[in-house]
């Protein structure tokens, strides 16, 4: 039986007869082995390796979401979690350079033996995608087939189990609803912010009508941009116009959780909201890392094969591109920035609330 | 009178005078000096700094190509010059990361303050795209205005000055097109190299048709996979239907310089092409680079501003995206990855050529 | 006279005509300029740049400190401005790689013309050292002379005015002292951590001694270790041991400080502590980073000059070398990593003390 | 049988049932599992698939320098494969960062269930010291063990023999040693250089001694920095001096090999010393990333640990410390920059070897 007190050694702790000897080069089957096929080899097991920590990571960001019972307190722990996925992100966009060090020449050398093997058949990059967010749906197809048609039954039941369960974008919607501060005794915040970004605007557009030291033409273009900018803020805190940029596809955060992605925002320096505010910024840079990660990948890609077709028979770079923009999860987040005004004209908090807000220990 | 041996000082030497002193916020004219501006100021004036170091290596480098005198000594020093832009380039997309430091509220602190100048408006910038090979008709407009107009009248003529001479893309093309090897007494290389193709498919789509152990359905994927390649390659290597390409529009290096480029990637282990082989390399690298800048800048926009309009009054973020893909200079270098074939299926060189490809010394 | 509504461009905005104007190549006043001392030049500038970035942030973090009114919400901004400073210190550690770039002998060609100017001679680097902390006894000296001699007169009155404020050790120091919770009513944390290392030592010397899963080397090892760990948390949280510790120079932090920044790593989870644990990572990862600034710098003249003199005249490499590790300001926090103990074993917070570093929302 | 045809799957062809399956929690044996434990395991099996990597690289290189038959053709391709472990060795020092996520506070939730494996158990590791050229009685000790102690008598016995193979160190000198070009026809390299060296020091110190711009004090500077150099390049480039310096183990590269290295230094502007000085320069970041990350591994344990033992019951960060001066090997390589002159001032190589030098083409 295991012990505490056992000796245990690096190797065995770490599985390393495993783990280290696990490189088989095809090539080296068929023929002389292709020296660049143990790279090729080697550094898809270690994404592979980093892919399971970040399910590790997200996995237990969204159990602290269980059953609605997030507290404040868990905030700072998702926080943490999804700091050092992001720091995993960069590691694996970084290390796309060491895989161009394998010219397309080198490539060739082994890449007829790895036919139809393909970066598709990542079940570990699928459950990533899931988790984050990404629905069957909005997936791009590669081949006219079903994406998850590579994976034997079981991992296809796999799948299909944890796509039924709430992902980071569902998790974090359905918290964002939860937020008790968009109404506090008298304070409306929607109908407060949108007082304050017209007498914002009203005093803009009117001192820029005064001024004498630019032109017209200048004139005009500053007052189209602000009264573009009320225009869209008005439309979007609109519940009405929220919902019908939902059914049209062009939304897919719902309205009261991006209010409270807003408040969250505009408030982030009373202490209770400081670390969702960080926490929403954690989010949507994980996002933009995949993004960014896709983007890469796709660069190499290009490189690599030029236009071939990817060893799984698609057109590799082509679904790789497409993919950088539809697989992005969070981009309602980016609207949010749209939606600011500077912290000057923010309305008040009432005192009432801004004690809520603070540290017990402040009262 | 200025002496060799006069004392130097760190702070005159380096001007620190002018540079240190350079920061002025206009958001202290108007009130108090907001924190982020500094920033802001700054990490700009490092862009120009880094801007104007790429132009002083590209116009280094394209001194070297002038009056077609490139000769292969001269390659060493190019490629030493593009490695350095490699490194700087890696610097300005990871400084990205310092400016993602500033949150889209704190920018709304001065932002006011800054319209309507615009990173249309750096100078420097247009001189590197027009150094690298842009071409006029090619930019992506914004604001319907050409994008030189925001410049002063010498700044215009400077421009156009720059944009008459050699670019990093016309002087390569006429680079590659000077290779003395694709023809050397019988060695018809082109000829040689379709044959080597045909040869090589004709084994490959027998060997498929043959095997017992794959599917129906994937031998014929894989031999459609060769077929289509075959054809790619013949297509590509026709030069009345590359020059097609080029009058549609979808190519933009001649037909000669397609063809050395191919020949360099094939034999560079040759002494005489390494060097060579080392050049198209690190200008894809300088080329991608610029392409990547180009896509986190414009991630980088969308997080600070949304939808919102630039302070150019542009549509920020949709301009930069566009200009991701269409200010790619070199792209038909991607197109060589798909040219290739195995090392073990290549044409053999000629004894003699192969001589005259390597050192004195080894004769 | 300035207006808000001024038409402002992106070149005068920057001062470009300074900033891009102040590269004077001296290699070129006594004969061909030297390719590569544009680079050196816009380096250096670039460093100065971002110095003054760094200044301008640690400024503005220790005014929140002022007049020992730093209350909890300020801890955020500090740690927001910090997180600044350590993406541009990565900034400066990566952009060491283009430095590189210019190898020893192209820096030769243009290294005569810099004697006697040298980094040494940097006041804004001095100003970086100083505002973290670094104590004028405490400097390595060069070339046996007062480091501050290489600057003009007003240059040295203005540091001297700067030593004499509160450095960022200074004032973090006090903020730790003024931590309220190292006493609450009955509790008293030192008293009853000792305790729980006590229990927790007792524990595991039993089992050790009772297992029979090691050998007796290896069980003398472990309990080697415990005894020894117990007794250096002993030893390190007695006011008197502390003080003479510090007497003889070994350690800079207060007592009190240091059992506060203890406090504050066990029980970071608790709301009110979060921001402050932040708080101590991001001094700790400053400090480190301009320790591997030191590290990087020192390699980089190791490669360019070998043991040549520097050109200010001190054994350069040699001196960088010794800075390392003696300008290394917040060394006392790596004490607490060794003074912690697992969180199963530490001392229950007292509820009504868990209640006030809540939110007051939570009551 | 495998069949070249057969249909391979991205998940056999990784083997990701070994991979992915290789992670045991020991702290799930002893109760609750810790969540940090899967980083600390993930993270080190990466390091060890990386390792192998390089181990892979490097032996390749080696190969390449098998019975003195290594022609300049092979340099090219010695030059690509560091060139890649150098872009891994930036990732196994960036991926520092990902284990920094880990606090203290949370290793300490595992750190028990590990004692007595450590770092030190890793063979791989070691095997990249041997092949780099770390030789047994340069190793620093701890524990007062043999280092390979703790390695299964099979592995002893391998290390032993990779050991007695030619390590990089070793392979490396004896092609110096064999480089053709120190004496050539009546060219003696090193005669012709002191010559050289001694017309630049006497011009440089008649001009510093006539002229009247600066004072007497950095006059004397200058002239003793000049006499230093001067003496310390002739005293290098005496063969008895180098070799007392060999036998008191300040030096390990021998005579021969130095002033080979000098020389490809000087003239690498030849077409045939171009990849033979990048070869150096890649030998010489190679090693310098070594000891980098020697030193980043040390920061992050004395962050983990402070002033704790490792879990090896070593002083852990002591130990570490030591190694990164002590283990690195081509310490001489940066003696070179020290041995350099101007361009201008070298002396001329003769016309026929110059040819020699250059492409058979450009006869």
């Amino acid at each position: 039986m295991s012990d505490k007190y056992s000796s245990v050694h690096y190797t065995n702790y770490l599985q390393l007869d495993k783990i280290i000897d696990a490189q088989h080069l095809r090539s080296g089957d068929f023929g002389e082995e292709a020296h660049d096929e143990m790279l090729f080899i080697i550094i898809h097991q270690v994404y592979e390796l980093w892919f399971k920590q970040i399910i590790h990571e997200i996995g237990s960001v969204l159990s602290l979401f269980k059953d609605n019972h997030f507290e404040e307190k868990m905030v700072g722990d998702a926080v943490h979690k999804l700091n050092r996925v992001i720091e995993i992100q960069k590691i694996l966009i970084d290390q796309i350079k060491v895989l161009e060090t394998m010219t397309p020449l080198d490539f060739l050398e082994f890449r007829n033996y790895l036919i139809p093997a393909s970066g598709f058949q990542s079940w570990q990059f699928r459950v990533c995608e899931i988790r984050m967010g990404l629905k069957p749906d909005a997936r791009i197809t590669y081949n006219k087939t079903v994406y998850s048609s590579v994976f034997s039954e079981e991992q296809q039941k796999e799948l299909a189990r944890i796509q039924s369960e709430d992902s980071l974008f569902d998790a974090v919607q359905k918290w964002l609803e939860r937020t008790p501060f968009l109404q506090f005794g008298e304070f409306d915040f929607i109908k407060e912010y949108l007082k304050a970004v017209e007498t914002m605007t009203d005093r803009e557009r009117e001192a820029i009508q005064s001024t004498t030291h630019i032109s017209d033409h200048n004139k005009e273009m500053r007052i189209r941009m602000l009264d573009e900018t009320q225009k869209y803020i008005f439309n979007s805190l609109n519940e009405e116009e929220h919902n019908k940029s939902i059914e049209s596809g062009e939304t897919r955060l719902s309205f009261k959780a991006t209010v409270a992605a807003l408040l969250i925002h505009l408030y982030r320096d009373e202490p209770i909201l400081r670390a969702p505010y960080n926490l929403l910024n954690k989010i949507t840079e994980v996002d933009e890392l995949f993004t960014l990660y896709r983007y890469r990948h796709m660069q190499m890609v290009l490189r690599m094969l030029g236009k071939k077709m990817g060893t799984g028979g698609s057109s590799g770079a082509e679904y790789l591109k497409k993919t950088v923009e539809q697989h992005h999860i969070f981009q309602d987040f980016q609207k949010i920035a749209t939606l600011l005004i500077p912290r000057s004209d923010l309305p008040e908090l009432p005192k009432e609330m801004k004690q809520k807000l603070d540290f017990a220990y402040n009262q």
